[in-house]
């Protein structure tokens, strides 16, 4: 007899009891009931309660979905529901092995949330019909947990996020616990072989808690885990290793499962609940104590089929997916399934209108307790608008454009420490990074806070605290899983990234980025704060370091992304990047990359002027050009804080040299906008390209990236045939920041000599002015062998604007 | 006293003694030669012995590198050179901390492996000159550990890839132990975290030894270092839950860690030779054995300056960098800094050329034994082709195009099956994949080969063995990492991925692909096998799964990077696939992108015309086409498996409903092609891709992925204006494949549709057509949401070729 199917009285004398016969019998109801209603979504396209015999025309034509996974998270969340009524728990979880959708979509449905958020999936037999039918259905809902999914913050498509957001949800959570469910598998991955580590980060003062299951069923899609074929006691190490305290829920048979599962939730809940009442009302309390972990290990396709076709399916990796392929065409297998669901005993669980019974819905928590309905987890709901500070109150002088010069980022510090201070209340504002905050120059932050920190400190450290605004760990995964962890739960952040490295998280932002353009769409989940990148260690100030840190290929990745979702600024000094920073901060729904350098540089707008040119997006720099009332002969256009300075150096020398010649410089803030308006909502109209590019004049564009990124944006335009662009083309290595401009050939020597081999009929001046550029950037090559540094002529160059 | 000045006679009378009286000055000799040569590279221009009293002008303007790091990498080095020589060991290095690139450069002089590949940095006072002056130095070498550093195979700018790439260099090479540095930074990142269990996936009887140093410096930049920051106990459990017997070098005191660290090397090398021992002599030996690792925790920026200006540096994130910043200005930095510099007590080290004395090199070890000169790290100088079969031998039955119908990775796998068979002598060749080698349909190769694994086995389990040709785990951060390994140890491999989870390696990619283009430009680094990805579950095929496995994006990321080192193709048919996997397996120096899929699909080319074809990288396919001698109406143009099928279902229709319309089928495998011939060294003359696609006739291109990637490569034709491109445009769930075209508008109806909005003069029928392309569209929604699978008419679609 398969033990799901055995009554539990045999067990249910087991001494002593955390659980008595009643709730046995009622969280062992839920859990199969969720069972059933898994099963019956991977297969049944009709007859959901088997009113009827199951013929093959009941069954879908196509069986898609992961049944492996399943019945251990229905038991997980069958436990959890039980926990969150005995010790009036505010939960919420995650789901690592996010593959099992149909174990969620059968838990928020018993619970009532679906039906809530999806009304015509309703709890009774045609809802339970449109329930299953839709599963992995053409139209219907996908085969993982996604933003579907009530009470999901996670999706399950990509393994490895689950423990990193699980922490970036608990952060300044105090109240919620956050149960996470680790799969085997998933536990292989790096990120979540290093997100152990976050407890290092979370203060049970401020914090709330994170309580990791760690599922082993023990088989990937074809190989066994890792971690379920360890020796028990280097497990046990591990996890101590990690600062955890083990708890194992091991075995196969409900109902000694089920007991053992209910003491020890409720004894980690317990230990949970002293370790904070004593971090909060206690100053000797441990600053960093050692959670609880649990670890569940149960068969794969636990209660589904033992053998099929003569080989072992339950308790193996040929559980993972469908573990009857063949039901349509084999009679056998069709009567297995049966059998199988049947085995469910539905009958009990179900009234004739299809309604869960009431013993299957004793241990379900009500209204917002329901995991389901934890606002949360559809954070848009929690989320309140940052109180920000004008930009203009920070603003760096800016008498005439190119006369002060300025450190953007650090700028930007002060005003993010405006920032914090006036979120000290609410406190649902923080930085991330991996290491590199004040590298960034954004320590004015540390005037008003801390790196928060709970391991063991020294005298001679500084700025950490056990409870602070700014997060860094050296890992791009766990500060972008944390970020979006916080994020979904209704708060706000920015995560500043060496640029090279940012790459390290293109597969999480993809993950981010397809979870917004699906919650876009949901009118149920509530706009949350966007994810804010600030690069700032980009590819042309990379002096300490070199090539391997020289990649600004980012910009491309998110562009790759819905048109709806995504957003790339390049301000080109301190007062533009104050004005998308706050823009950026302030937006919601959206991945905004803000890339901008730390390093001086002038000042080329004042405040006022600087938000009315990003509000704009682009636009002619008309007190740099010297078009005047004419037509000019050539457009300069720049997007980048680098480029902007060459573009500008070479509107310097084209005066001096080619005086004659009329010249207009263009900024690009919003990279958006130079897309056509049918492509991006940012996007710039033909009219509105063509005046700022003309349709026939030559235009040298000076990129912060990869050139061919502008070609791709402007290809449809009318003057692109015109259009020669510079940027980055991989030639790098550790120099001065001249030199990466001229191994990229984009120098201001090189600026003019694009301008004057594009620009006809410049007169006979023009050959000479092409040869001193050229020798200029000969001369450059022999003095930097020798010096080791710039031109004197480049390293003191200053604006003037034209007369 | 700096401890690191005294004279070791004090610490000398310690018992029991590892190191000789002789021994302990020799390898601190050679400590501190190698550190002088660290602070020497990071601050002078000039006066390379101090042979006069230091000024400013000695000191470089640019003060740039890594010291903090240094010393302890120093000391390693000399104590890996002693165990060389006294052990007779055949090891090689990984620096996990990479930016200590001049302790490396300054090792790699001193043992003359530098000058072997360099000869213009010669062993003698003007080699020390330039070796100093070149660092960081424009035009010089970068400040992280590099191609350029001999002995090398690891890309020192992005951590976390040191311990992966240590087991690839292992994996086959029994003879070989790999030390391996993991800097307490680098080991927070995520790739590093998992790698550790590595050791579940190592022979001890085929493979060789990974001997990892654990190195605890206690900060990162601004930061202390979680491993750094936990108990004893934790950080000992969490080793050992590794799997690991941890041993401790803890210290700062020079004759003290001199005598412990010889011990605990001595140490642990017995206990590698005793496991490998056993393991090559003896059934019974632990499949897997408790490989040591050595914990090393030391000052950062050991033996610098103690405190600067008031405030402590040694031992503290100060000395990370540059520990006196002010050298050239402040004259107190200056005076410190020669002393810091003759605290190493230089003219004991070198004699008046500046050759290093006899004490210095007492302890390196000689010819190819020297890390700097083993052949494993300039891996092209081992490798040797594969012995691959003629592809033609496996091909699919093609009599007519489009008749026989077979799935492309499947017949692959019986390929690969016959490439492990012959070099089953010569072990050179790995599969690595997490998790898919099966689920790709490449399971032929286990019938001659298994996945090595020494984890525990149980009775169910399949192809799990000891020595096997695949590698699997789910961590693509792991494969990629020991296929690198593998790759720069001169071997050959292939990497089977999703399309959308290889995103989670892009930022590995772009280092080694740094890593080949630098390296292609150095005489002396021979060339190694390429890097393959083979990209079987893609975009277009993601049935079980959905969106968030849909994302063909790794083809426009790797297109960033230098056109000598990326190559993209996208096999139509499974002989198509099998030709280009033959030319991939047998390239050097490239990265190789094949895109193809797993299910059945219609072979379109035999053998021999498939081989042809790819040849030419892109071609006509002039039995699909209908233009006779004529020119063409339109070109039909193709790129991928998916994209083929339907632009050959759409000339059908065309046919059928527009029989006057000269149709042309252009197709492209190699993705290289489309650019200009001064783009890529695969790149089409102009005349040659006007050839293909016209000057003039409209183009309707159906692309694998995002389709602005075309417009990329072609902007610059003449016919580019006339080039619409169908793709990926992020419009997926879980659906049928044919549902996936429609939804991203690449289904043949709406291709039927664009051509008839783009040729001019197609009579009044073209009207008549339009609407039915567009009617068959929404019966196609109609019908998916009622039977959830594809229209009859598409599921029994076959190709009938034109008349």
């Amino acid at each position: 007899m398969n033990p799901a199917t055995r009554p539990l009285s045999e067990a249910a004398t087991l001494a002593p009891r955390t659980l008595d016969a009643d709730a046995a019998r009622e969280v062992d109801a839920l859990w199969r009931a969720a069972n059933y209603l898994t099963v019956g979504q991977i297969y049944l396209m009709d007859n959901p309660l088997l009113r009827e015999e199951l013929v093959s025309e009941h069954v879908k034509p196509r069986l898609l979905g992961h049944w492996g996974t399943s019945p251990g998270l229905n038991f997980v969340y069958a436990h959890l529901n039980r926990a969150i009524r005995a010790h009036e728990l505010n939960a919420m979880y995650v789901i690592g092995p996010g593959h099992g959708g149909p174990a969620l979509f059968a838990n928020t449905w018993l619970e009532g949330t679906y039906t809530e958020t999806e009304p015509g999936v309703t709890r009774d037999l045609d809802g339970m019909h449109r329930l299953f039918r839709q599963f992995s259905f053409p139209g219907g809902v996908p085969s993982h947990v996604a933003p579907q999914v009530p009470g999901s913050i996670h999706e399950g498509g990509e393994l490895g996020y689950s423990l990193a957001h699980a922490y970036g949800a608990a952060f300044d959570n105090p109240d919620l616990l956050v149960a996470c469910v680790v799969g085997d598998g998933e536990a292989e991955t790096g990120p979540l072989a290093t997100s152990w580590h976050a407890n290092k980060f979370l203060n049970p003062a401020t914090d709330g808690a994170v309580l990791p299951i760690l599922h082993l069923n023990g088989y990937k899609i074809a190989n066994p885990a890792v971690l379920a074929r360890i020796p028990r006691a280097e497990l046990d190490a591990l996890l101590r290793g990690y600062g955890y305290e083990p708890h194992y829920v091991e075995g196969h048979e409900p109902a000694a499962m089920h007991e053992l599962m209910a003491s020890t939730v409720d004894r980690v809940v317990t230990d949970i609940r002293a370790i904070q009442c004593e971090a909060r009302i206690s100053a000797t309390a441990p600053v960093r104590p050692r959670w609880p972990v649990i670890v569940l290990r149960t068969p794969k396709g636990w209660t589904g089929p033992s053998e099929v076709d003569g080989v072992k399916v339950e308790g193996t990796w040929r559980a993972h997916q469908v573990p009857l392929p063949g039901v349509r065409e084999n009679p056998e297998h069709l009567r297995q399934l049966e059998r199988w669901m049947r085995s469910y005993r539905p009958e009990e669980l179900f009234d004739l209108d299809g309604r869960p019974l009431a013993e299957v819905t004793a241990m379900i928590p009500v209204g917002d307790r329901r995991m389901g309905a934890t606002p949360h987890a559809n954070g848009g709901l929690l989320l309140r608008p940052l109180d920000l500070p004008d930009p203009r109150s920070h603003a760096a002088p800016c008498e005439r454009p190119g006369v002060t010069l300025s450190e953007p980022t650090r700028v930007l510090g002060r005003y993010l420490r405006e920032v914090i201070e006036r979120d000290s209340a609410r406190r649902d504002f923080r930085l991330f990074g991996p290491d590199e905050t004040a590298s960034n120059r954004l320590d004015a932050v540390y005037e008003v806070t801390g790196k928060q920190w709970t391991g063991e400190t020294l005298p001679v450290d500084e700025h950490l605290v056990r409870d602070g605004r700014v997060s860094e760990v050296l890992s791009e995964h766990l500060c972008q899983g944390w970020l979006e962890g916080y994020l979904l739960t209704g708060r706000h952040g920015l995560f500043s990234c060496y640029e090279a490295f940012v790459h390290i998280v293109d597969s999480m932002v993809n993950q981010h980025a397809k979870w917004l353009k699906i919650s876009r769409h949901l009118p149920w989940r509530r706009p949350i704060a966007s994810l804010n990148y600030l690069i700032t260690s980009h590819v042309w100030r990379q002096d300490n370091n070199g090539f391997s840190h020289q990649d600004p290929g980012f910009i491309d990745h998110v562009m790759n992304k819905k048109a709806e979702v995504v957003r790339v600024y390049l301000p080109p000094d301190t007062n533009t990047l104050l004005s998308v920073a706050a823009h950026c901060l302030a937006s919601r729904d959206y991945i905004n990359v803000i890339v901008a350098g730390k390093n001086d540089s002038p000042v080329w707008l004042d405040a006022d002027t600087a938000a009315l040119h990003c509000a704009r997006g682009a636009g002619i720099f008309t007190w740099a050009g010297n078009e005047g009332d004419n037509e000019p002969d050539v457009v300069l256009a720049c997007a980048g804080d680098v480029p902007t300075v060459e573009v500008l150096a070479a509107t310097s020398l084209l005066r001096q040299h080619l005086p004659w010649l009329r010249a207009r410089v263009v900024n690009v803030v919003d990279l958006m906008r130079l897309q056509p308006d049918t492509e991006h909502p940012h996007g710039m109209t033909d009219p509105e390209f063509d005046a700022l590019f003309t349709t026939h004049t030559p235009v040298i564009f000076a990129y912060h990236g990869y050139p061919w990124l502008i070609h791709r944006l402007t290809y449809r335009r009318t003057n692109h045939p015109n259009l020669h662009v510079r940027g980055y083309k991989e030639e790098g290595t550790t120099t001065t920041p001249f030199d990466m401009l001229v191994r990229n050939d984009m120098d201001r020597f090189q600026l003019v000599i694009d301008v004057i081999d594009r620009v006809t009929a410049l007169g006979p001046r023009a050959a000479a002015v092409r040869q001193q550029m050229t020798d200029a950037r000969q001369r450059h090559h022999v003095w930097i062998r020798e010096h080791g540094e710039d031109l004197p002529e480049v390293r003191d160059w200053t604006w003037n604007p034209p007369k």
